[in-house]
Order: C-alpha cells, then sequence, then structure tokens
C-alpha cells in the first residue's frame, strides 16, 4: 500500500474520493464536524456529555484551517478529507471534494474520533472485517437510544455494525475497549431491536452487509451521532465528512491505545 | 469512618472544613471551577487542549448549583465543598465555606478529576502515602511546564507530589496510569529541577513533606493548574474549591479504573 503521505496527496488533488475504512489503516482516522464559533461551546458540550459517540481529538482556533496535531506535514482541513458534506438550515446542500470556497473565518473545526481507527487492530489479531473484504462501507444505523442534551443539540445515538462469529465477540470487546478514543468498546451486542434497530438490512448510512447463522452483530458508538444532533437544531451552517470519508491523519493507531 | 452521606452532610453545614485527602476514600473526588457562561468555552477548550491536568467531569447548565451524575443524592454546589476560593480579576478576595449568597444566574460548574481518588487504590495496594499518614495536605508546584493555550487561558502547570521507597515507583505508575479521570500516570519521577522546581522543600500550595534517602518524588498534573491558567487572564469573578478541600461524590472509585 501507498503511505499515508502519498495518500493526502491523492485526497488533496481530488483523486481519492472514496471511503476510506482498509486504508490508511495502521494510523487514526477522524470524523470532522465545522460550525460557527458561535455554536462551538453547546457542540463541545454536548460532546463532553457523550464521549462514547463523540472522542474529542482535536478542536481548531476559530477560523485556522490548519491542524498539526496529529500529523508530520501540515494538514489543511478543507482539502484534506476525500469528500464533504455542506448542510445549511438542517438539509443536506452539497457533497463538495474541497471546501476552499466555502470557507468562513468563524469555522471551528472539531476532529473525532473514528471506529475505523480500531479495524487494523482487529485485522492484527486474526480477526476479519467483513465490510472490508467485501469492499463496503461499514453500516450504521440510527437507534432508539437518547443523547445527553446540550444547549439546542440533542437526538438520538446512530452506530456502526460489524458482524463477527460468536466466538470472536471477546476478544473484540478486549480489543477495541483500548481505544476510547476511537468509541472504545460496543454499545451493544447481539438483537438489533433492543437499541430500536428495525430493519438490519437497511442501515441509515453506509452498506448493508449479510450476517451469517453462527455471526453475531456488534454496535459501536458512531461519529455520525454529533452530525444527527446538530443537524436538530438547524445551524445556518455545518460541514463534514461525508459518512465514511474520514480525515486520515499520520498519528500511529498504537500510540492511542491504552 | 462515617459513610459519604454523612460527611457530605456535615461538609454542607460547615462542620467539615478540612482538606479531603483521605476521607471519602472509596469515592471520585474532583476539582471544581465555577466560571460566568461567558468563559465557559476557553476554558472547556483548554481543559480539552490539557487533559492531563484537566480531566473533566462534568459541566453543568449555566445557573443550575446541582449536580446528579456523581451521586445517590443531588449535589448542590453552593453548600457541598468544605471550602470555597473567590477570585475576582484575578486577587483572591475570600474563603467562605458556601457560596449560597454569591451564586449567578450565568455559573457554569465544571468537575474535574482529582488524585485523591487514585490515593485509596495505592493504599489498597500496600502504598504507603506519607501526607496521609501524617495528616497533610498534599504539596503542590507551580513547574516550567507550559499548559497549551486556549482563548486569553495559559500558565505553568501545576503538579502534585507524593514520594515513595524506589522500589515501588512502578507499581505506583501502573496502578495509577488506569485512572485517566484521576490525571493518570505521573508526568514527571525523580529530579523537581528537569521540571523547574527549585526549592522542593517550599511547595507553592499544599504542605510541605520530607523525601528520605531511599525515596523518589513522583509528580502528577494537578487541577489547581486550570485554575492558575484562568487568574492569569483576570475574569472578574472565579469561584474554586480550596486547595484540597475537594468535592466528594458517592461514585466508587473502582468505576472509573479502566
Amino acid at each position: 500500500m501507498e503511505n499515508v503521505q502519498q495518500l493526502r496527496m491523492k485526497i488533496r488533488a481530488n483523486e481519492f474520493t472514496k471511503p476510506t475504512t482498509g486504508y490508511g489503516m495502521d494510523r487514526l482516522q477522524a470524523n470532522v464536524v465545522i460550525l460557527p464559533k458561535k455554536y462551538a461551546y453547546d457542540f463541545l458540550l454536548f460532546s463532553i456529555r457523550n464521549p462514547k459517540p463523540c472522542p474529542i481529538l482535536e478542536i481548531t482556533d476559530a477560523g485556522s484551517p490548519y491542524i498539526k496535531k496529529y500529523s508530520d506535514d501540515i494538514i489543511d482541513i478543507r482539502t484534506d478529507v476525500p469528500k464533504y458534506r455542506v448542510f445549511k438550515n438542517g438539509e443536506l446542500v452539497d457533497e463538495p471534494l474541497d471546501i476552499k470556497d466555502i470557507w468562513q473565518d468563524d469555522f471551528v473545526t472539531f476532529l473525532l474520533g473514528c471506529s475505523f481507527t480500531f479495524e487494523n487492530e482487529l485485522i492484527n489479531n486474526g480477526i476479519p472485517l467483513k465490510h472490508i473484504n467485501q469492499e463496503k462501507n461499514v453500516a450504521m444505523y440510527i437507534t432508539n437510544i437518547e443523547t445527553e442534551p446540550a444547549g439546542s443539540f440533542r437526538g438520538k445515538q446512530v452506530v456502526s455494525m460489524r458482524p463477527f462469529h460468536y466466538s470472536l465477540i471477546p476478544r473484540v470487546v478486549e480489543i477495541t475497549s483500548r481505544f476510547p478514543s476511537a468509541h472504545g468498546s460496543p454499545i451493544h451486542i447481539g438483537d438489533p431491536n433492543q437499541i430500536g434497530i428495525k430493519d438490519i438490512h437497511s442501515p441509515d448510512f453506509g452498506d448493508p452487509i449479510d450476517i451469517a447463522e453462527d455471526e453475531v452483530p456488534v454496535f459501536w458508538a458512531c461519529g455520525v451521532t454529533p452530525q444527527v444532533a446538530v443537524l436538530n437544531s438547524k445551524p445556518e451552517i455545518m460541514i463534514t465528512h461525508a459518512p465514511g470519508h474520514m480525515l486520515i491523519t499520520d498519528y500511529p493507531t498504537a500510540k492511542l491505545a491504552r
């Protein structure tokens, strides 16, 4: 595989526009939420009150598009995400490949942990990930679990789901619990109905994946949760990564493990 | 020992006004910072950028003095801290036993983790804590380590120091690293000069403690750090616990361990 800097250059040049699951596997991947400064406190409060879906990695000063914390070179948040989503007043209005033309001086960028970060560790442990093997985006669902509100931000928790052979479940919990900054241990194991998922074959985001007779679905808190919570309050503008199209940093996954 | 609810009632009635080290030992203890809402975002940003000195436990909605998250009954932050400090424009103006008369509708309360939380675990492991055995407050020092600034908040990192027999040091690191929400592992072990502490016999806060020939001083990030950082920007009002006089919650320490 090409190295992560080469991959970033391709993303910056809009030559890589796919979901990042399976790419940059030994590096921290991040959810991106960009909001005007006036929403930043409530968003931060929401994140701290809901640490499983919203593990905060970095917050920029207002107006600065540059991120140095998790990279050897400087990440430019306006260009270094494979695909963005632009929401106005709660509605998706565009899915651009960069946001140079719409950058604002009052934008604050939040990086939040992503479960793609621990997928490499699962693979290193000999635990297969079906969605990667099938070259799909991970399946994501809106649950009936309420988040803890903050200001006007509130909503249901979103989860990502991965099916595993029943014999692997304890080890999957062990491994992922070592990465609290990447959503950590699962929030649910087994019956999707328990957390309000009516049809496991129809994810709300990402691609469906089949679950074999001897497999169990495992659910992790997902970084799409804060996007949904913010959209419920219809801010005049919010920019995020497109689901599954994460920011890939240079930060080694191993350094995040506890 | 009396139970933690009885102790809280004594604190509420201003009958217990001492440092809390050695009390409520199996329960989460917390640093308290109370600021007007307009400072809350920068304080939160500062805390997230400096997680070792500022592990955030809870943030209240503006104006609410009640905390439910870590207690069976409801904590009233205006009365349930043994002793407070009131700062105006960066100057200490009062050390009251409650703050009922000066409570404001725009006050936001931050609870931050405290190293007293892991002291019980050290004792359970047969590791003696000299300052508790000598009925002293822990020794705290301002170092030469810069914090990561946020808004107008900046300053040097404050540490707490505990001396241990050299043979115990690795185990002390192991145990405390399991409590990231109580400052976690030490930030320095050994020579105080390396982190800018000129005179180990003269702490900036708390009580001095002697270090024997076969003992090594171990330093942890301290929750007084954010107080110092905020005071550097001279807010019109800030209220904190008096150093060492922490909020004792009902939350079992064991539930915090990772």
